[in-house]
């Protein structure tokens, strides 16, 4: 019998992975809502080629050229937040929560909320709403499958093991495109620059956070809520190959590594399948013709973000939350020209220097810490300038 | 409550990991018996250390030393295969088979058929008697925990997933410390060159094994024996930094890898405590210190053991035994100086082509083949003088 799933963020970067993985194996599922932020003609094709009971904007702006696209069909077009996690709250098998950003926080927890199993793919979310959207889990008996190439990794090599059992989590980086660079290098990185990703092809904001380690950081405090491993016994661990995903470490000494190519679908389509695997039919790993795997201790001088990350999440409160939101808002200041790659985190370690905030109890809470942070941001920058 | 243990083989290598691992646990542990083919001082003083109830000499003329050893104590002395039997067939938590070679054959049945957990780290009684020794475990619903580091490495990257999800087993391979001769070179290697392993320290038998390639060819046929794969989804890699102990492929592409230092305590500690694990107190991985791993296809024109290792089992029926007892006898004579290193797998090859044999029935029967075979060899080895 066909699966039923919904997809938040359909027309993304993992959206468009998840949605190949159907297209490779229609029979076995059924889709129920498809959502984006605004691509109202694309998501109305996706709609119509997966015949997706509902298609929704979050913004609500574009909801008349999505009614239009979608004039002569069963498929209910909807817009605005409140109808995204009216679209979340459908009850599915299985949800692929992939909404970019603070934005994807009340969806995904509205799908969490359903019992049902979320594929989580929105890192801000933990990120800034970790202990909520945990306790969410909880309270719905929710099933969480982290789609990050590295948590899925971690995931995966946690899978027949006892959690009490681990060492260490060692999360690999690819370290980013500057690497390599020096100080003054780094100083006149490019925004072009910064979008090449040497490994992965994925959206813009998380371009710019592997770039500048921010990614790794965010990932760190993802997999502290994830996983109930201690902050100092998850370590970050630079491969620059991207081809070991991540590791655990047992009390042994044994080390479970998930390694596979470089492509998002392989971590979708573990979440999609499981307990089971699905056959991908994507080109499989030959270490022979790869050859050769390098590991090295990450540069925190140069790229300070994860331990800013580490400071914050320590720190606990809302800084996480702060951090989050500083983030954003620096990484689209650096996209729109208006900052420079160093800058990127140095208004992130500053905004969080001069802001402060209890743990958030609610998601209204969370949002209003949000929204404080990109203010405070706002405002360094704007006198910095 | 302290767990009780059987350890066959207690003086050899495997041994001595396995003791190093109980002392450093000593309360957890009950020894029960305590087995060596002739090695009787040690095994006495083994015996009195960890308060063993028996100790038993595979060469029944090693037992008066053992007797005049053991004088004064409780601990049951005993020699001869009958009495190897015996104390294998002492029913215990776990045994630990670690008899090298044909040898070790009886005695591990013995303990299978208690219906008990075998870590094995005999690969030749498999090799030999792999349909039959999975009958008897079958039979005795006995539980074997693979303890060679690839096996081992493969059966933890199993856990928690379906073997029927499986793609390929990829089999890692350090390729031997004559990776990297010629042809020629090969032919002038030395019996002190051979027993010099790169990474691991291990016996003689194994470590030559291990430059032939012959060891990979044996664990290939293990592997087929102790995981249901297809023979063509099992494949060599070459890595010669011994880091990677051998990997599984999934459906998907994702590959699970288990990673470790070169030390044959962690995965004999992963079988003791299964399926928890256990302290260990090694040092851990540092991959950012190792830097680099690297891999390679295996070269079959200079190394051919791998490819005859799959022509017989290929060839099923009595070659694999076939092919085991003339490789015992090769290397046996390579050892006394007798062969040169190259005409090991020649002389191998040559015996599986002038001998065959149907797929024996019972242990009787191995065992014959295996008279056979090594009398073919020594004909062979002489004829060609």
């Amino acid at each position: 019998m066909a699966r039923t799933l919904t997809l938040l963020g359909a027309t993304g970067s993992i959206g468009a992975s998840t949605l190949d993985l159907l297209r490779r194996n229609r029979a076995d599922w059924q889709v129920e809502a498809l959502t984006a932020n605004c691509s109202a003609i694309e998501l109305a094709s996706l709609a119509r080629e997966f015949g997706a009971k509902a298609a929704v904007v979050g913004d609500e702006s574009c909801l008349p050229e999505l009614r239009e696209a979608l004039a002569g069909t069963d498929i209910k077009a909807a817009g605005g937040e409140q109808a995204l996690c009216e679209a979340a709250a459908r009850p599915v098998d299985i949800t692929v929560a992939a909404i970019v950003g603070c934005a994807g926080l009340a969806p995904t927890m509205a799908a969490v909320e359903t019992g049902g199993t979320v594929a989580l793919a929105n890192k801000e979310a933990l990120v800034s709403a970790g202990d909520i959207l945990k306790s969410a889990v909880e309270r719905a008996g929710a099933t969480l499958l982290p789609t990050d190439s590295e948590h899925n990794a971690i995931f995966q090599c946690l899978a027949g093991n006892d959690i009490t059992q681990v060492r260490r989590i060692l999360l690999t980086a690819s370290g980013g495109p500057f690497r390599t660079l020096d100080a003054e290098a780094l100083e006149s990185v490019t925004r072009e620059q910064a979008l090449k990703h040497p490994n992965w092809d994925m959206g813009a904001k998380i371009t710019i956070d592997s770039a500048t380690m921010m990614n790794k950081g965010l990932e760190f405090i993802e997999a502290h809520h994830l996983f109930p491993v201690s902050l100092e016994n998850i370590e970050i661990v630079v491969h620059p190959q991207s081809i070991v995903h991540s590791m655990v470490e047992y009390h042994d000494r044994s080390v479970l590594a998930q390694l596979g190519p470089s492509d998002m679908r392989v971590p979708i389509a573990s979440c999609l399948a499981y307990p089971q695997r699905m056959e991908t039919a994507l080109q499989p790993l030959d270490l022979a013709a790869i050859g050769t795997l390098t590991f090295e201790a990450p540069n925190e001088t140069l790229f300070p973000a994860t331990r800013i990350c580490r400071e914050a999440i320590e720190m606990g409160g809302g800084a996480p939350a702060i951090l989050n939101a500083a983030n954003e808002f620096a990484v689209a200041a650096f996209l729109d020209g208006r900052i420079g790659f160093l800058q990127i985190t140095k208004l992130v370690e500053q905004t969080l220097d001069r802001l402060s905030a209890q743990a958030p109890g609610s998601l209204e809470e969370v949002l209003a810490i949000d929204a404080e942070a990109r203010a405070k941001a706002r405002e360094l920058l704007e006198t910095h300038r």
